[in-house]
């Protein structure tokens, strides 16, 4: 089948690969180059402009927020896209702004599945991600055999937005986690306690999360501090579902005060950050430090 | 060894079971018929006044709070407790408290660890406990031996107060992750998600913790809420997390809201109240209702 | 002037007295006994249909939310709304859809301003409220002149929506003032203390507050909780002021929070209560009664 | 009557200095040239060492902390303080260490009041203090008469520990309503208005608090930062009433909230700060910077 796939970031640069061994792919980047070099790559296509992308009978868009897969939907609207396309949106983006696109692309005779991913890069390398996907059953269906391609656990969690709602909800329960757990490890520390062994404790009991025992220990006690995932991208969905809760009038203090200390931790540690750097923020409102801090 | 095994609560009840394989044991406890039915089904010895087990030279103590601790280090150390023995104390504790008994037993020539566990009754009737101590290096050592009958964890954490430092985070680490978890889920349910596949996805992607993953399924969908750890103990336990923040004066707010939302939850709840039911509180609060809670 | 005012509640009923003593007012209502009422008690004209103000050359609306001004101006648009008039909007309304209904009206010619009120309904009867207003310069003027038989102190904040803004963030700095001294109070009383010496001492320090002044102390000492301004519309406005700060992408814990807390109060006192029993959330979150509280 | 005065900062000072126009006073300083001082410029006596004024039938102490009262009485008490005599405690202490001071004071036959003041360096000069008191109703009696020197308003609020109770919770209050205000501030800044329009509008307004009124404009807008007391002595107070709250196991989410955000701020201000400079930490934490804010 012949694909169109927007976006191609450190997420959606494999996923496209992938993808390009089952199917037919054009590959479409807000900087040309990085495009070209997927072709000259995997062998896919490469769309000089957006435009050669409207002929596609699937759109995948990948991007970094819906604003952007809204200003794409309108240009390829425009461009002709074709009445009876399948458009998968995998993007981790808002559940209002999703229905609004659907509906204006359900009135050109276009469906839309909204389809983020969990996993990281190396499950967008594998081609083992989770795609969780939020439209019609048969729009489902139709996007679960192309995403097979880039996914292993592929499920439909509900309608349109239903997607992005749990990825927001998946990402505000990993910042909460994260956060609380380096406000305790931060304390352990001051006390005089090795984190090692604290973890250790913690991690084979209750208290322990994705967060604990695989994300912290290697940054705060190891000094490994990668770029793997941008505290704004973490931040911008966190925000979701912090907005999601209010548009829904829900009293959730832990969601709100979760995006709060996000927003703050953004401003001070600035746009280019990796999310996890966020255990420094707490270590430095604190005018403290972990052994995975170098002195500076 | 002969050793004093001071409160059979749910957990206490199995440990000294375990305890009593490979050494001389006399149970103690405050309702006198547990120790007898204990005495009788697992061949301890029953103390019919506590004052019987000052002669002991190790003495171990699990009961709700630190306080408890400190009137029976009081009352046994004016029986006569000798010096040389050694006190390991297995409540979940606050750090301060336990410096201060360890203090007062130090003056009395007796060591004192604080070795708090986590597993829960499973752990405890299984003996693969994880026990966190805190104290001395010698004591720690004397302490793992005996402590081998009843964990296959066995942590040296730190000095005196460490334990219960760790175990205090840890249950912190866990009210605020099984909080947040109820919040969001409570937010998709609100949008129509079925929380069965949104548990699904999250259960696979960042945002899982143990919380998320073993103790909220069963309860809010499969609507069991059984009783195993009551909602007090982990109150308190956050609250001593709480404290140990403020006393180090440190700015921690996930902590500090996490153990203001407990408190809040303890007193709609009640005393009786198991911990997970927190999640009920979290949906009553917003006037909604899990799957797993009857209509009444 | 003629002037054509919708919305006799409890402040507009008397706003609308008070500036027909000035200028010719036909008054429209939802629910059209009121209007009726106003016409026979003010000698204002009633307007059957909401159609037959669409000529007036002024337009003032104070409604529950920016909702129903949108719907109010969508109507009049419509139904001949005049090129060259002057909306005045008094509600309490959201400075985003202030915005839109300002660009939507432009574009028939129609210029609008947001000119929300403080001083409650002693102020509205009296004619001595405050008016904040956003808008152009010149829209300003006019709408001055008119407020005039309404306020006294009637101040040009800002462009569009600024006077919705700082309506808002009043309220949310009320809310917050309010919450903090009840929690406060709470304290003391579970102390021992007598309440009413506290907060003369309070009211003579800096702790002190509109809240602590002139609105607490009768309710929680004096017993009275008089209906005089619905809970359900100062949680609108505190949620109003949460929005404009998550949408300034501003980190504002305090207002966070504030919101999460009373939209937790007015699902449990319900739509019809008061904003001052918030008090009484606060006291029966922690199993507390305020003196004023009769035993029920 | 002779009075000993412990402790001559910014407040006591003055206040050594009205008491002196009624009374024979002998002062101590820990810097022993501000006494020095004191005695020349107002004919008090200067004690050279503390032990002097263990002779006093009345000691007043207005120091930093409670943990400093309680050092000085154990000395005075060491060095012959009289039964019968009156402590007076003018500090912002803290309840619970003031029931141990008293309770140690009274095994000597020394009374104890607590007996915080409000008002501030201007009011401290003028003799126009607002001062509470906690303990037994003679005890009171006696006090009343000695603070008349220095205040106007002086309340009997309870037992031992009242006074620095109210206090702390006044202070608490103080905290929270400036916090909120500069939250509010911000985003109506950041919206673009004019500061000072908002704040008229909001000051003969419902959100209106004595920070928004008298504190806050002159520093924002006017620039003047003076110090008038430390953000480290208030946030110490902020401390007391949370942890006064804790100790009541009380649900006071505000309060809690207040007291890590000044924590917070203190740790990125600094030991000299002035308590208003909380403002431009809010400012910081958003990057943003008020009109008076010097660019540097």
């Amino acid at each position: 089948m012949n694909i169109a796939f927007l976006g191609l970031g450190a997420m959606g640069y494999p996923m496209a690969a992938n993808l390009s061994r089952n199917h037919e792919v054009i590959v479409w980047n807000r900087t040309a180059e990085v495009a070209r070099r997927h072709a000259s790559e995997h062998g896919t296509r490469f769309a000089e402009s957006l435009e050669q992308c409207a002929g596609a009978p699937v759109v995948i868009s990948i991007v970094p927020t819906s604003s952007e897969v809204a200003e794409l939907a309108q240009i390829l609207s425009g461009a002709g896209l074709q009445s009876g396309a399948l458009w998968i949106d995998m993007t981790s983006g808002d559940p209002h702004t999703s229905r609004t696109i659907a509906s204006d692309l359900q009135a050109k005779g276009v469906s839309f599945v909204d389809a983020p991913v969990t996993g990281g890069t190396p499950g967008a390398e594998a081609g083992t991600l989770t795609i969780m996907i939020g439209g019609a059953e048969e729009d489902f269906e139709r996007a679960r055999e192309i995403c097979a391609s880039m996914g292993t656990r592929i499920v439909h969690v509900g309608a349109i937005g239903a997607g992005h709602a749990v990825k927001a909800v998946n990402n505000a329960m990993l910042a909460a986690n994260m956060w609380v757990a380096a406000e305790g490890l931060l304390s352990l520390q001051t006390l005089g306690l090795d984190l090692e062994k604290a973890l250790e404790v913690i991690n084979s009991g209750s208290g322990r999360s994705n967060a604990s025992e695989n994300l912290l220990p290697s940054r705060i006690i190891g000094g490994a501090w990668p770029l793997t995932f941008k505290l704004a991208l973490l931040d911008k969905d966190v925000r979701i579902a912090a907005s999601l809760a209010h548009s829904q009038h829900l009293a959730t203090p832990m969601i709100g005060l979760t995006s709060t200390l996000f927003t703050a931790a953004l401003k001070d540690l600035g746009m280019g950050a990796d999310y996890m750097e966020v255990a420094k923020f707490v270590s430095s409102l604190n005018r403290a430090r972990w052994p995975g801090e170098k002195s500076s």
